[in-house]
């Protein structure tokens, strides 16, 4: 099966579990961009972000297993609560596995939602060697946050939307982590309309993917601080790295102060709560980083879960 | 021509100007309500509000006297900014007549679409004096915020939005002020599909459509501080009190601690930046207050301009 036809399928098994998410035109920002700017609404979805479709996904491709033996992830924030609401919905038992100084709010979240968080040392290797460690022990299935074809393939159903959604060709701006929702979407719109373009975003305090393009292989950084934690990963995924450099046309950065401008504008004028690592593709576009060769723009919010402190924060500054 | 076919007048009108507005399931209100709760996001219209489309419509079909004359009207807010909206796409001259006492923020926004800002004394009566005046002096079109045919068609075009959005009967649980938005959406909605009900919601600041149904009679009260600022008035319009009477189910308060915890529920969980005005339903609803009959419920979010300051405090507590 290719990664178009999971992306299909994916969306065959994701149809009665969930809606479509709207995709908008931003009156303001086609003002500031002189072109036509389209939002895709993922804040909108269970748990605020888009992460249910991969989770969800990831879980019915194997089901017996999942109920049999239980899911095993690692995470953390988005994507550990978007599988904890998947295990609800279905029925699972999931255990996440997450750094001892994550976010407390985001492990509270989890928790609420029915799952079992497994706490690790601080470390990306600690995470994952602790990971794969319950996968073997009690041979539950492993869901990948990013790097996987079912992963890949819930993500990508966001495209099908917006072909769809959007007549034309398009340009997508995408934000960038592991990389699993830029694979999907490129797959899914490039697979379809060979015309659009689709560029990636990512805040410069994780250039991990850009460092990795220029390098011709993966490469391992040391993400800073940022306020788009969602996107903060030390290496590209091993697939995900592949189709990106396949598919996908550019790859850029945005700093703090745009970011921050961004959460604040669209909150302020579009309405809408977006975190820093949802809001990346905006800060991109305002800041003039979009090469959209013409074509209408669409970015994804991917997710809204900011703390409420930090937008008061961003709305009083 | 009735009420009901002029706001399908009004949908051929503004089909050319706005896309229909997203109407989303909300898990978050469906799972604490106990039943399906949708939401309508009119805080997504351009100027952060439902009044682009009265207002716009109310010129569309006066659009020769409208261009050679030019527009007047009267609003504190929400309706100001959708009319210099509308007139600023349209090629039209707008004057606001405003009250010197006015929020400063909405009365730059309206004036940065535009529109000139006329100052009036802080009395309803001073307002309206002011901007019949006008129309007398310069054969200005009068656009009415809530009080005409026009607006309630343009209103209305939500209700028909709604009856393609959402299959089968619901309950729409609709803001109050002047009473053109609710008058709009029950024309369309129990035109169409008279098992659906239909539900106003009033700040219990200002109770002013809950005290005339109760009289038999419009009744003037003097509005208290609100945070749903878009909902002062001193009494319903004569044309929204008559079609409230026939078709609206129920008129419900709700108290300032139920909007602030429903505005700050619609931003943390929702996602979304839902004015206090925008917020009452929700408040209703999570309040026990809406009395849906076993249907889906489907809360208008009327518009999103809450003061970031607002919000920011909202967050913090």
């Amino acid at each position: 099966m290719t990664d178009f036809e999971e992306i299909e399928k994916a969306r065959e098994r994701l149809r009665k579990y969930f809606l479509p998410t709207p995709a908008v035109r931003s009156e303001v920002l086609s003002d500031t961009a002189s072109l036509p700017v389209w939002l895709k609404l993922e804040l909108l979805q269970p748990t605020g972000s888009f992460k249910v479709r991969p989770s969800m996904n990831g879980m019915l491709a194997n089901l017996e297993q999942a109920r049999a033996k239980g899911v095993v992830t690692s995470s953390s924030g988005n994507f550990a609560q978007g599988a904890a609401y998947a295990a609800k919905r279905l029925g699972v038992d999931l255990q996440v596995v997450m750094m001892k100084g994550a976010s407390e709010f985001k492990r509270k979240r989890t928790e609420a939602l029915g799952a079992t968080v497994v706490l690790c040392e601080d470390t990306f290797k600690d995470r994952w060697d602790t990971t794969y460690r319950i996968e073997k022990e009690e041979q539950r299935l492993l869901i990948h946050p990013y790097d996987s074809v079912h992963t890949m393939g819930g993500d990508g159903t966001i495209g099908l939307e917006l072909l769809e959604q959007i007549e034309g060709e398009f340009c997508a701006v995408v934000p960038i982590s592991g990389g699993g929702l830029i694979s999907g979407i490129a797959t899914a719109i490039k697979h379809k309309r060979p015309g659009c373009r689709v560029i990636g975003v990512q805040p410069a305090a994780n250039g991990s993917m850009r460092k990795s393009l220029d390098a011709g292989e993966r490469v391992t950084v040391t993400p800073g601080p940022t306020l788009a934690d969602a996107l903060l990963i030390a290496q590209p995924g091993e697939r995900t790295f592949e189709v990106v450099r396949r598919l996908v046309d550019e790859v850029v950065a945005v700093d703090e102060d745009e970011i921050r401008a961004a959460v604040k504008l669209l909150a302020e004028e579009q309405k809408l709560v977006v975190e820093g690592g949802g809001a990346v593709g905006v800060a991109a576009l305002r800041g003039g980083k979009v090469a959209a060769g013409g074509l209408p723009v669409v970015c994804i919010l991917s997710g809204g879960n900011i703390l409420p402190s930090d937008l008061a924060a961003i709305l009083a500054a």
